[in-house]
């Protein structure tokens, strides 16, 4: 592991690479050393780590070495943190995207039982604010990074799959330009770091990914010393979706004891309502889901029931 | 039960009490027949059905009978309705608001183990658009019925506190003037009921209890002959909640195996963030969150943690 030590309020770190790891180990050494204040852009690859291409087929797919997907860039050292402290994210810019992809990978995803062979498409993101999903549905895009987090203090390496205590694979689409993240520090430095960056995601990611793509993403740092919080949370400046809201909503529930099982028929449902109204194959339809479909809990204490909503913006079809 | 039958276009179902049941039972008798593109006006009784008063108290709480509460108006006999088609219900308008209430009931809720005291807290609702929750906090009045549904198929009757396939408890903010609710129909003319009418409420409703007000309900039916849905769905016509996003979000997450579990933690911290803030008590935090606070899955399929978050608006505080 290559250490690069910049001391500049301004950091890039390329060479992606040589920088990244796969989980999340307190022992790892610290890529560069931050002031609280500074910025960095990253130089960040999509999550295969380089392992699909824009032509990539489900050949890919089945080959695909899980050792190496979902890698981040770090760990960063923030200066004078410590356990206790809170740090702030703050995504200040994503720029330089060229194409994304989303699969269906086998034992992965919202509804794996019946999704069960492999699949990809690629996308296009040259376009300003949108891509095409398919032709008559424009996506938005609307970048940032899947993964972000900090070293935790347990020792080991912990899977970078799940989201933690850490942050980490956290997937939270409303994490995009101008939002703050904070989280728990539970090492000294923090040891942040950063990857996963997608296009374009809906709340749930539920075919399993999002529009996974390469791009430059450029963060600040600031510690908040001795401002505790135990898990993850975030600040929106405005509204949050208002692009995906401006022409409203088909939405499809699911009701159950078990909101996870909820959640499954109200994607299933819209599977059906896509597949039906826009003429797409149920592939087609459970990717559309997973990028541009958000899950809401609308009603979780009339017991034993509670009620899951899945909203589908009528925006993105031309 | 008193039996109406008008055929006019526009129709108003008035003594609440005399037409009003609390369970779903297919063997009922319809109180009135409508045709498809009929419009009905209903008088609704809050969810106490009359048992609590503007100058309620804790004491009104413990003494609560709850073989009275959540009463709906109904049922109406569709004509033509069929099992197997759908039913329309497009929300139309929402008047004659005076007071509203929210209440801890012990054992309910989405903290009951935290929160075992009863508690009650009365609003004037005669505001244009807004209600004072407490001095510089302001709600946004948006009212909605929390509970809409149709006789099930299954003989017996079957408790109105739980969602289920027929809609029915669904307490669903979204239903708002200008959405159209989709019910699947089970049984001959449906036998369509309305009630526990709320004036503001965030997604989930945590403590157990929106703001829960007695109103006027204006409604449309639509029937959708031979189009068959498993579960209901809805249409929203524009931004879901444009008033609440305006300045943004403050989010707290909860992560874990266990989608119920995530959103008591995200919820927890949301309470704590409250206190710290804002200088309420736990007890008004809570029941703030119930009456805004959003709760929303951002990840469901990075096994075997998933993330819920809730959103606080930044509008409501002056």
């Amino acid at each position: 592991m290559t250490i690069h030590h910049h001391n500049h309020p301004y950091m890039t770190i390329h060479d992606f690479e040589s920088n990244s790891h796969v989980g999340w180990d307190n022992s790892l050494k610290p890529i560069a050393e931050v002031d609280s204040g500074q910025t960095i852009t990253y130089e960040i690859t999509e999550a295969s780590g380089g392992q699909f291409t824009k032509n990539a087929t489900k050949k890919d797919v089945e080959t695909l070495d899980f050792s190496k997907i979902n890698p981040v860039s770090g760990p960063v050292y923030v200066k004078g943190a410590e356990p206790g402290d809170t740090l702030e994210i703050e995504m200040l810019n994503f720029s330089q995207l060229d194409w994304g992809w989303t699969a269906l990978i086998p034992g992965f995803g919202l509804l794996a039982d019946e999704f069960k062979e492999p699949a990809i498409k690629s996308f296009d993101l040259t376009g300003k604010n949108k891509m095409e999903f398919l032709d008559g549905i424009d996506l938005f895009i609307k970048p940032f990074p899947g993964t972000m987090g900090v070293a935790l203090p347990e020792p080991g390496n912990h899977s970078i799959v799940p989201p933690r205590k850490n942050g980490g694979n956290m997937d939270t689409r409303h994490l995009t330009r101008g939002t703050k993240l904070y989280l728990p520090v539970w090492v000294e430095g923090a040891l942040f770091s950063i990857g996963d960056t997608h296009a374009v995601m809906g709340d749930g990611e539920v075919c399993g990914t999002a529009v996974e793509a390469s791009m430059e993403t450029t963060i600040r740092f600031k510690l908040h010393k001795g401002k505790s919080i135990a898990e993850p949370r975030y600040e929106i400046p405005g509204p949050p979706t208002p692009e995906a809201d401006s022409r409203g909503y088909y939405v499809t529930t699911g009701h159950g004891k078990d909101l996870y099982k909820a959640s499954q028929n109200a994607i299933r449902y819209m599977i059906e309502h896509l597949v039906d109204t826009y003429r797409m194959s149920e592939v087609e339809a459970y990717m559309l889901c997973s990028l541009s479909v958000d899950l809401r809990i609308n009603e979780i204490v009339n017991q034993p029931n509670c009620l899951v909503s899945a909203f589908l913006p009528n925006s993105i079809f031309r």
